[in-house]
C-alpha cells in the first residue's frame, strides 16, 4: 500500500453537504421522536416496523443511483458501484441505521448516508475507480433490542453462526430475530459469512463523546475500539411486606442491585484511566412501594481499551457480586450478553485517514473509540479504520445528539478521499 | 365499658371454621395467581375488573344472609345485621378485599369474611344483639394502584376529601380513581365522611410478619400501628452513551437511586429498634444496557412505631437525598405519597381482645402492627383494636402467604366474642 496524500486529478473533488444533510434529516423522520425542548431524536429499534421503513427509504436511494443491491441472510444490505476491474475486491464503507430506543439522527445513519453521498459524488462527476465501492448497512448494530450489539457485522465476518443469530430473542417482547427479519422482508439470500471480504473498510461515525469538542478538533483518527463486557444479572430474593419484615430477616434483591450499581462505579474510579462502568437497565418485580422485591434483572456494561485492565475490572466485579449476594442471602443467575476484546485498527489505514484529513485542512486527533462499531468486526477480515466527527456536548444515544453541518461535510470529504485512494490501489 | 370475660348464655358459641375457609378459598379464586412451586396467591388490584368480581361475590354472600347493604361515595361497602335497639350505633368489623399485584389470599380477605362468618353464626344460632353489627370492606386499602394506602377508610373517617380521593391517579395506567369506581359500578350514594360512626371497631387480620410464629403464639393483641412515610422521587440526570462518556462527566440518576437504596438501609441499621426502610419500586428510563439513564422514578417507605424516631429517619433521608443528588449533579422531584403518624389503639378494647383470647384458651402476645390497616383510620372516630393471627414464615404481600386453618378459626372465634361483647354493651 502506498501512502497517498493526493488523488491526482480528483484532489479538488468534494461531496455535496446539503444533499447529505437532507438525507440525514429525511431518514431521521422515520421513527422521529421529539424531546421536551424540541430536540429531534429518533427511535428505530432493530427489525421493528420503523426499522423496515428506514431500510426501505435507504434502499430506494441506493436503487435510484443504479447501484447493485444485495441482502445477506442476516439482513445486512450492500449497494455496490462496480469498478473498472471486476476481478478486484471492492472497497467498503458503511455503518448502521438502527438506533437505541431514545437515540439521535446521526449515530450510524451518518456513516451509511455519507457512503451513499461519496458514491453519488463519484457518479455525478463521472469519476471511475479501479475497484468497486460498496456502501453497507449492518443489522442490529445497537444490540438494544437483540443482544449482542454489532450482531449483523459479527455474523458477516463469521464471528457468530447465522443459526444462532437468527435464534436470538428480543429483550423487550421475546420476539425471535429470524422471525422479525422475515416479517419485515429483509431475510436475504447472500450467504454469511461472506464468501469474499472487502479490500478495505472505512467507517465515518460521530464520536458520541466529548473529546473532540473539548479539544476543538474536527476529525478524530480512530486507532481502535474499547473492549466491551456486558453481563445480565437476575437476582432472586424473598418478596415480603415492607412494614412487617425486620431488616435483619430481609433478602432484598433491589438492595443487592443497588450495591452492585455503586460497586461498579467504585471499580471504575479505582481503575481510573479510560475504564467505564454502567448499569443502564434495572427491572424490579413486583415493583410496588410497600413490597420488598422478589427479583431484579439488571445489566452491567464494562469497557476498556486495555484487555488486561478490562479483565481486572471483570475480576473485581466477580468479587463484588459474590460478596453482596452472600451478605444478603440472595441467589443470582448471570449471563454474558456480549464480550469483545479491544480492537486495534490497521496502522496504514489509520495513517491514510490522518494524512487525508490534514491534506483537506482539518485538525486531527488520534483516539480510541469508546463505543463499539461495525468497523471492529470488519477489522477481523480486512484493513480497517474509522473517521470521527465531533458530537455537541458529547451526547449520543440521546435525542439531543447533534453534529454541526460543517463537521459532517468535513468528515464526508475525508471519507470520499480515503475511499477514492483505496479504490484505485 | 365493663371488662367482659364471658358472654353469659353464649360462652360456648363458635364460628364454623370450614365455612369460613371455603369462602376464603372461593374469594381467592377471583384474580388467582399461581407460584412456581404451586403456591396459590391472588392479584386483585383496587378497582380493576378482578376487584369488581371479588366485590360482587362478597356482596352476593352479604345479600344471601339478608343483611342491609350500603355503598358509600368512595366505594366502601357495609353490610349490617340490625340490633334489637335501633337507636344505638352498631359495632363494626371488617377489613379490605383488594390485594397487591402479587399478593396472598388472607391479607384483608380474612377480616371481611370472618366478620361475615361472625354474623352468619349469630343468625344461625338465633343470637340477638342490642346493637347492630356491620361488616365492612374498605376501598383501596393496599394503595398499590392508587396511593395513599387505606384510602377508603381514610375518606370514611373524614381524613381526606372525597373530591381529592376521586381525583387520585393510578400509578400504572394513570386511570382516575373516580372513573374506575364508576366503571366497576361501586360509586355509591352514602355520603363520606360518614354521618355517624360505629360504637366500636375491631379488625381481624393476619400478622404479615414473623413474630407470632417465631414465638409460637396464636393470637396477637395489637396495641397500635407503625407510622408510615412514603416518598416518591423522580431523579433526572443526563442520558449518555455508556461507552464514550467518561465517569467524571456523568450525571447518572440510577447511580443516585442506588446510593439512596443503600443509604436508607444504613439509616434503618443506625436507628435500629423497629425502624424499617424499603425501596420497593424503581423505574428506569430508557432502561437499556448501553445507555446511562436519563431518569429514574423510585419510592422510599419508612416506618416506625415511634413518631420521634420516624421523624429522625425522615431527617436523615433528607440529608442523604441532598448529598447524593448534589454529588452527581442530578435534579430530583419529590412527592409525599403517604404520611401517617403511629396510632395507639383504645386501651380498653386492647384489654378486651386479650381477655377474650385468654378465655378461649389461646396464647397471646401484645404487639404493634408493622403494616398499615383500616383499623388505624377507624381509631380516629371510635374505640378500636385489632386481632392478629400468625403468618407462616412471616410472609405476606407474596403468593406464598399462608395462615393455618386452626389459627384462622381461633382468630375468628376471638372476633366473634369481642363483637358480641361490644354489641351487647
Amino acid at each position: 500500500m502506498k501512502r497517498s496524500t493526493h488523488d491526482g486529478p480528483y484532489d479538488e473533488l468534494r461531496i455535496d453537504g446539503r444533499r447529505l444533510i437532507d438525507r440525514i434529516e429525511a431518514l431521521g423522520e422515520v421513527g422521529a421522536i421529539e424531546g421536551p425542548d424540541g430536540e429531534r431524536g429518533c427511535s428505530r429499534l432493530a427489525l421493528t416496523d420503523d426499522d423496515r421503513a428506514g431500510r426501505d427509504l435507504t434502499l430506494a436511494w441506493m436503487s435510484d443511483l443504479g447501484l447493485i443491491v444485495e441482502i445477506d441472510q442476516i439482513g445486512n444490505v450492500f449497494a455496490t458501484r462496480p469498478g473498472t476491474d471486476p476481478a478486484l475486491a471492492p472497497v467498503m464503507t458503511g455503518s448502521h441505521i438502527d438506533t437505541v430506543r431514545t437515540g439521535g439522527r446521526f449515530d450510524g445513519n451518518l456513516g451509511v448516508l455519507a457512503g451513499l453521498e461519496v458514491i453519488e459524488t463519484l457518479i455525478q462527476h463521472d469519476v471511475p475507480t479501479r475497484r468497486g465501492i460498496t456502501v453497507a448497512f449492518f443489522t442490529d448494530e445497537e444490540g438494544a433490542r437483540f443482544p449482542p450489539d454489532m450482531l449483523g457485522s459479527l455474523v458477516f465476518v463469521g464471528g457468530m453462526a447465522v443459526e444462532s443469530a437468527l435464534d436470538v430473542r428480543a429483550v423487550d417482547d421475546d420476539a425471535r430475530l429470524g422471525d422479525e427479519l422475515m416479517r419485515i422482508g429483509y431475510a436475504g439470500a447472500r450467504p454469511v459469512p461472506a464468501a469474499a471480504f472487502p479490500h478495505a473498510f472505512v467507517e465515518l461515525h460521530i464520536e458520541q463523546g466529548p473529546i473532540l469538542e473539548d479539544a476543538g478538533i474536527t476529525i478524530g483518527v480512530v486507532e481502535g475500539v474499547q473492549g466491551i463486557s456486558w453481563t445480565e444479572l437476575t437476582i432472586t430474593g424473598q418478596s415480603a411486606h415492607a412494614g412487617t419484615t425486620p431488616m435483619r430477616l430481609r433478602r432484598d434483591p433491589l438492595y443487592v442491585a443497588a450495591r452492585i450499581t455503586t460497586g461498579v462505579r467504585d471499580i471504575a474510579a479505582d481503575l481510573a484511566g479510560n475504564q467505564v462502568a454502567t448499569v443502564g437497565r434495572t427491572d424490579v418485580h413486583p415493583n410496588l412501594v410497600n413490597v420488598v422485591p422478589a427479583s431484579v434483572a439488571m445489566t452491567v456494561d464494562l469497557r476498556n481499551t486495555d484487555e488486561q485492565v478490562l479483565r481486572e475490572a471483570e475480576r473485581r466485579f466477580d468479587t463484588l457480586l459474590g460478596d453482596v449476594t452472600a451478605d444478603e442471602g440472595v441467589t443470582v443467575d448471570r449471563r454474558t450478553l456480549a464480550r469483545f476484546e479491544p480492537v486495534e485498527f490497521d496502522s496504514r489505514m489509520i495513517d491514510l485517514v490522518e494524512a487525508t484529513a490534514l491534506r483537506l485542512g482539518h485538525s486531527t486527533n488520534r483516539m480510541p473509540s469508546g463505543a463499539g462499531h461495525d468497523a471492529q468486526m470488519l477489522a477481523r477480515v480486512c484493513p480497517t479504520s474509522m473517521i470521527f466527527t465531533p458530537s455537541v456536548n458529547g451526547l449520543s444515544h440521546n435525542i439531543a445528539e447533534f453534529t454541526e453541518a460543517s463537521d459532517i461535510e468535513a468528515g464526508a470529504n475525508v471519507l470520499l478521499h480515503v475511499v477514492l485512494d483505496r479504490a484505485n490501489s
